[in-house]
């Protein structure tokens, strides 16, 4: 029997070779035939996977981000205690460099949102990844909320919005050298430990 | 008298266009001929005043960070009650894309901060400006601290961190379509007035 070429290996081969690529140059100074050479193929059998570059970029950011996904719900998995602040302290952890691994995806998905910019399709793409992980971390407060975890008067999604927003701030400025990224996971904790704190209810279990 | 070209002028026109065309495209699309065009130069004219796209990069990232520093530095000039609250608002409100300036800008400096990634001069460059935004800030909540406006346990830096990130954070989400400036401005806000609130002296004037 003649062997069979496993697709879906191929594509994240071609996945992963550009994600390689993108981490340390930037997506734009990355071109089709670059991703096939790191991927160990020609630029046509490449092309017999993505027609255009767009269609790989998609391919490839939902190809990180369920990685990133089951990455996370590893994560939670984990815990000894599924509460709400774990699990939201989980997401953090995902969302920062802490290693090699997460760095070089949060690089590359820096060069992504670059892109999104000025491709709508691509940003509506963007958006809804971003739009996920928001629900996520805001169906968690809202659950901190119902147990008393959280300040009644605070407002679930904007709070999630809050801590995205200081998870990849400071990213930006851990790549540029301000911080390591263990400085920048306390920073965000002590964000996330005065939000809950912050609760009459705050003596409950973590 | 011959007319006396004003090269401060030419420098700062040749800083406009870069900064017009890095917004609309990003910087990596956009050649020092495309940038003598806009400035309405040639290319020999452009590379009497920048040698190289390196050279030009510096002198335009200085150029708005000083047009910035000036526009901060008005707002803080309006302000009825020279507060440390009142000047770290301000200089959330000149961080947030609140108008198709600070939009423009904001998009050129995302632009300014992917090339600097990618090569240490542009990020040492990078990272001073950052630090100059943050020592701002962390002397004024320094200020607050000393004032009781904000909790003695605090860590200005720390906290001026946070500040920073939220403020970038929120851009870049509102660049995606995910809230409007304004929505970016309240919830920055309500992080600010929940800082200044933690203090027992929160009743003190803002």
């Amino acid at each position: 029997m003649p062997k069979q070429v496993d697709h879906e290996e191929r594509r994240a081969a071609i996945a992963h070779a550009l994600w390689s690529l993108a981490g340390d140059r930037g997506l734009d100074r990355v071109s089709l035939r670059d991703v096939a050479r790191e991927a160990g193929m020609s630029l046509g059998q490449l092309q017999h996977y993505f027609g255009t570059r767009e269609e790989m970029l998609f391919f490839t950011m939902d190809f990180i981000s369920e990685r990133s996904g089951e990455r996370t719900r590893a994560r939670i998995q984990e815990l000894p205690e599924k509460t709400p602040y774990a699990i939201v302290h989980a997401c953090l952890c995902e969302m920062l460099p802490l290693d090699a691994h997460a760095r070089q995806g949060s690089l590359m998905s820096i060069s992504y949102y670059i892109e999104a910019l000025r491709n709508d399709r691509l940003r509506e793409h963007a958006r809804d990844g971003a739009g996920r992980l928001l629900a996520l971390i805001t169906g968690q407060l809202e659950l901190a909320r119902e147990r008393r975890e959280i300040p009644a008067d605070r407002d679930p999604r904007r709070e999630a919005m809050l801590i995205m927003s200081i998870a990849d701030g400071l990213t930006s400025y851990c790549h540029l050298g301000l911080h390591t990224a263990e400085e920048a996971l306390a920073m965000a904790r002590s964000h996330l430990d005065r939000l809950f704190a912050a609760a009459p209810a705050h003596e409950t279990k973590r």
